[in-house]
Order: structure tokens, then C-alpha cells, then sequence
């Protein structure tokens, strides 16, 4: 059958890009990986060595980039002087010649760079279990090394060049003073593994250590990509790398100053999500930890009932309770409350009573809050989600591997 | 939208029902309850008391006929001469109202047959946070008390009102020498909470004690009903009572002959999942413990990518090897092998070339066999799952609530 897709939401470019940051150039360059000729060899290069934080995959299917890159910035120390990415193609279930081919690629950076290869890092997005096509994967290369330029439109081809099945670009910005704060990513809700999946780069030009950065990119992940749930499904090569140039005094408050971006993107990841018509986020306050809020959040978010509801528009108290009655170890559910658009609709094991259709009106919103509010501690937890309509079904049951 | 429906299967009836086991009478009445006018209030009884084992929803919203019926398995110490039931309404987040109403169930049934208030079990099934219309419930025992009857026609409308939407009518059974094994459940993938959800009773005449009852039900529930997996979303009522009338002597393999009326009846809830189409068994083993093969089994049959797949009939190994590798803790994941309809689709990090014109055709059938094979131990796991199907969206975003 055939399910209308629904309207592509379209969303005002950022302001600032990832060459608004000082000291990055870029390019982005059509390589022929993808069928559809679209651009697929991407290249961030830092004038100097870059302080680097990584976030990866945990899947045990961790693609061969995954795993180089991890390597890299553990023997660098963090210090990362390009990020060279290939879409159409995950390299990924790709055995010894898919290691060879990730290095290879590295090396090809290193050598123009004349840097030590561990200060270069590569990712992968596109189809599993297909090997490389590194011819052109080296032709797209060396054009890319030759084409990057600190332009904006140098950093949009970046972009162009690491999205995969995005119905839109992805990208956030924001200026602080000199301080400045760019990313981009790509990704359409983190479920799909055989497109396998986020890629997420967010870079700065605030001078901080190391150890500062990978400090808060643990926090920062927390409520951005780490807070996209649609299934469990992370895929063989989620990859988000948090950057700085070091070229500007950081000011106290520049991990606030982050965040917001890292989160708009993770946003616009969960808006992408395949047939998504809103993105719902989803508050647990007053938890016994936030472990446990962080479950009740998953539970729920990972719930099909839960997000066929919130695609019907229809406030279901009982979905989005009984899987908070799942958890395992809640010291006292009784005093559950939930709340859908800001209006309570149980407290206290009983339906509260309130006005379905005025409910249902308000859930008809590109952003949906779902509050659940415990009181057994301070535990708090906060996940966006995609909805689940026709179209996600019709996109990956009608998806021919 | 409408989705057309699947077609709905067409089973044979069992040849044996609850009726059919020594020492049980039943009944099933229409006592209007639902608006549909369907019977909805049912009665089983024993001639004397039965060994029962119960296993109930783990719920933290447990409904009062749930809390209520432990109690009384607790207090009676496993014996129990009477179960009623009630479909339509689940007497659910109903506060203390709907504890004092599970009781007057309960004891309406006992004062009637003369027996510890302690010996009736209730379930209910339905609507949630809607008290129960209890003129209607009283009038429902009453007439259900007399015309409870031993013949097969009696068993059949036991099953009938305990049905909410279910599809099909589900029951088996067999004989083995003197002993008779029989069963009816009422459920439509465990997927529905807000029409809480599972309700089975399995009943022998073999002569066991409470104790053993109780060992052999948490066997066989492993391999049924707690096989059964389409969300973690299980919900406020789901209720499986194994019972004895103790009649004939048991057999030395009575449990061996008890299980498949369990799993065919759970089988038969999977395969009555909204909008399901098929029912996929996932057999997981030589994982390092029963326990991860589990978890392993969960986290496939939770995927929306997984199921979707499923219903499409696309031999998507990506999607099942990608969720195996996100459960921790797994040793030797590289070793997994993955085998569609025994057709093998992946094995030692890399794909195995198939044929997937042929995978394809063979996913077309009403059974479908995914085993992952692991080589880390002899932990082994199996789990029924329904596909996802456009139905299961439109069924779940259009009820309203």
C-alpha cells in the first residue's frame, strides 16, 4: 500500500554552521558512493589539534570506523586534527578488509594533513554489510582535501555530504560573545539500523582542555542524543564527537552555551523520525534516582502503544501509566501524576477527570510534553520521541534490504 | 485512513475444553456489561477444591481482582473451588470502590456454594479506571451460579465471556489415558493495556499437590504466556490460573503433556496481535545463561525495525544481528549466527549470501523461525512475537479512548 508521507517540515537555516567556529574549513563532495549521485565524502579539518570528546556505539556490531576512531582518540589524547566521513555506505559487518579500509582512509587525511593518523577520525553512514568502493572513497577524498574552505558554504556541503535518508538538513548554532557554538548531525529518529544511523558533530572555539570536554559531553549527551528514544535500537555506528579550536577565553557558563545546540540537534533527529508528525518529550521528576527515571522515561517512550497514542492524538492515560507500573522497584506508584500538554489526567491511582477532546486538541503540536511526576526523590530524566503512524510502518516493512 | 483488516484465521476447535476435565462445571452469561451486549460474566467450578498455581501481572496498577486473588491463593494455600470472571470493564485504577466490588465478587460466589470466601478467585478484564456497573455483576453470578453445567457447550461459553477483543476464540486440549489437559485464554498480544489484557486457565484432572502445581506452573508459563512478547507493556490484569481437580492419578510426564495446551494458547494470543499477520518464534541459544538468551530474545522481538520487517517479509539480518549486539555483556558476539526459516543470513560479523527472493517467500507463512545461535554457554531462551503491521497502527491510534 501506499501511505502519504507526511509534510517534510521545514525549519529556518541555523544562523552559524561548523565553519562559523574559528580555525575549521570544510568540504563536502560528490564521490559517486550513493546511487542517487548526492554529495558523500565529507571532511572537517582544525587549522591546529583540536580538543575532542567521542561518543560511540555500544552495539558489539560497532562498524570498523567505530572502532578506529575510538583507537585514534585514545592514543592521541584526545587531539583530532580532521574528521573524514563517507555517507551511502556504513562500512560496517565488513570484516578485516572493512579495518583496512577505515584506516586507509585515515591515512589518506594524515599523509595531506602531514599529521600523526591518530589525530585524524573517521565515521561512516549507509548500507551494512557491503565493503567500500575505495576508489572512490580516495577520489572523493583528495577532492574534499583540496576543496575544504572556512566558507559557510564549505560547512553546508559538510552537511549535504553526511545525510543518508534525512528528509531535511540538520543543523544549530549560536554566538556568545567571540565564543561560538556550531554543529550538525544526521539521523532519522536512530532507528534504523541498516542505514546505520547518527552522526552528530558539534564544535566550539572556546579554550578548554581535554578533560573539560569529555567531561561535559558525558552531560551534554545526556540530554541531547543520549535523550533520543525510539527504540533500543542503536545502530553499528553512532558516532557524536564534541570539538573545540581552543582559539577564544571560554567563558564560566560555555557548557550551558553547548547544550541547547546539542540539543536542538537531537530534536531535529527525533522530529526525522521515519513518518514522525511531532516529537514528544517526555519529563520524569521526583524519582528515586535518576537511573530509575531514566527507565520510567524508556519504558514509556519505548512503548508502541504509547506512540500510536500520541500519533492518534489521544490522551490515553492508561498506556502511558501501566508502563510506568512496569518498572521494576517503584517505592509508591500510588502517588503517580501524569500530565499530557500540561493538563493532569491521573493522580493518585485514578483517571483525574478532564476534557478529552480539549486534550486531544492540544496534543495536535510539533512538540507534545509528557510529565510524569513520582515522589519518592529527585531523580529526573528527560527523552524525546518520535510518534509511530502508517508511515513508519509503510518505510520499513516496504524497505527492500 | 482504514486499513483493511486481515483476514481472520480460522482455527479447528479444540477437541477438549475446561469442561471436559473431571469435576469442572462452567458457565457464561450475558449480564450487560458490555455495550455490546456479549456475554461478560463467567463461572468455573469445582466439584471440590482444586490445586491451583497462579501467575499475575507484576504490575505496579495491579488491578483489585488481582491483588484480590492472591491474597485468597495465599490465604487458601493454593486450594480453590471457584474462579469468576468478568470481560468488560477491568476494574482497574478504581481506588477502594473497586476492592470492596473484587470482594462482594468473590464472596457472592463463596456464601453461594458454601465454601471460605478465601477458595474463589476473580478476574477481570475490560476498560480501566471505570468502577463496574455491580447490579449488573451481582445479576450476572447469580444467573451464571445457576446455570454453571458440566457439558462441553457450557466450557464453550465459559470462553465466550471472557473474550474483549479478541478475534478468535482461543482453547485446547488433549487426553492422555485418563488424564485430560485443557485450556481457554482470552487475549490479543498482550498489547492493549487500556482493555487489560491476558487472561488463561489451563486445568487437569491429575492428582498433584498445590506444591508441585506451583513449580510446573513457572516452567510452563516460560514457555507460554511469558513467551509472549510484543511490548514489555504487560498490563493491570493479566492473570494464568493452572488447575487441578485431582481425579486421576498423574502420570509421570503430566507436566510434559500440560505444556503445549499452554504454549498453543499463548500461541494463539500472538497470533490474534492487532493487525498481526503471522507469529514469529525467536530461539535463542548458546548464550552464557537462560538469562541473557532472554534478555537476547527480548530485545529483538522489542523492535518496532525488527517487527516491521517481519510484516514485510524482508530478510533484514541487519536489523536482527544489530539487536542482538546491543545486549551487554554478550563474549563472543562475532560468532553469532543467524538463521531466517533455517535459511542462514549471517554468520561471523559478515552476512552469508542467500537468496533473498526465496528468504522472502519463505517469511510468507503463518509460522516463522528466527533462531540466533551464540557459542558462549547452553543458555537458551524462546519468544513469540506478532509482526507490525499498518493495521497495529490504525487498531492503537484510532481507539479512542
Amino acid at each position: 500500500m501506499s501511505i502519504p508521507a507526511p509534510p517534510v517540515p521545514v525549519f529556518p537555516p541555523a544562523p552559524y554552521t561548523l565553519t562559523s567556529v574559528t580555525g575549521l574549513s570544510a568540504a563536502g563532495v560528490k564521490a559517486g558512493i550513493k546511487a542517487s549521485g548526492n554529495p558523500d565524502v565529507a571532511l572537517l579539518v582544525a587549522d591546529a589539534p583540536m580538543a575532542c570528546a567521542g561518543l560511540f556505539t555500544q552495539n558489539h556490531f560497532a562498524a570498523a570506523p567505530v572502532l578506529l576512531s575510538r583507537k585514534h582518540l585514545a592514543a592521541s589524547g584526545g587531539l583530532v586534527r580532521a574528521v573524514v566521513v563517507n555517507s551511502g555506505n556504513a562500512n560496517a559487518c565488513t570484516g578485516t578488509q572493512g579495518e583496512a579500509d577505515a584506516l586507509e582512509m585515515c591515512t589518506r587525511v594524515a599523509t595531506a594533513l602531514k599529521c600523526p593518523v591518530e589525530q585524524v577520525l573517521v565515521c561512516s553512514t549507509g548500507v551494512i554489510g557491503v565493503k567500500l568502493p575505495m576508489d572512490k572513497v580516495r577520489a572523493g577524498i583528495d577532492a574534499a582535501l583540496t576543496q575544504r574552505s572556512s566558507d559557510v558554504e564549505a560547512g553546508r556541503r559538510f552537511l549535504s555530504a553526511i545525510m543518508t535518508t534525512d528528509a531535511f538538513p540538520k543543523e544549530a548554532g549560536a554566538r556568545h560573545g567571540e565564543a561560538t557554538m556550531a554543529g550538525v548531525c544526521k539521523g532519522a529518529g536512530m532507528i534504523q539500523p541498516d542505514m546505520a544511523t547518527m552522526l552528530a558533530f558539534v564544535a566550539t572555539d572556546v579554550d578548554v582542555s581535554v578533560d573539560a570536554m569529555r567531561a561535559a559531553m558525558r552531560r551534554i549527551a545526556s540530554t541531547s542524543f543520549n535523550a533520543v528514544h525510539v527504540d533500543t535500537h542503536t545502530s553499528t555506528n553512532d558516532t557524536f564527537l564534541l570539538l573545540s579550536t581552543r582559539r577564544v577565553p571560554a567563558p564560566a557558563d560555555w557548557e550551558q552555551q553547548l547544550e541547547p545546540v546539542a540539543r536542538r540537534l537531537a530534536w531535529l533527529i527525533a522530529r526525522d523520525g521515519e513518518g514522525a508528525t511531532k516529537v514528544t518529550t517526555i519529563r520524569v521528576s521526583g524519582a528515586s534516582s535518576d537511573a530509575v527515571a531514566r527507565d520510567i522515561a524508556a519504558h514509556v517512550a519505548a512503548s508502541g502503544l504509547v506512540r500510536t497514542a500520541l500519533f492518534g492524538n489521544d490522551p490515553n492515560w492508561g498506556r502511558f501509566v501501566s508502563q510506568v507500573g512496569n518498572v521494576k522497584g517503584l517505592a509508591a506508584p500510588q502517588r503517580l501524576v501524569c500530565r499530557l500538554q500540561g493538563i493532569e489526567v491521573f493522580r493518585a491511582g485514578e483517571p483525574t477527570p478532564f476534557d478529552r477532546a480539549a486534550a486531544s486538541k492540544a496534543m495536535k503540536a510539533e512538540d507534545v510534553s509528557l510529565e510524569l511526576l513520582l515522589d519518592e526523590g529527585v531523580g529526573h530524566a528527560l527523552l524525546m520521541t518520535s510518534d509511530l503512524s502508517y508511515r513508519y510502518v509503510e518505510v520499513n516493512a516496504e524497505y527492500t534490504t
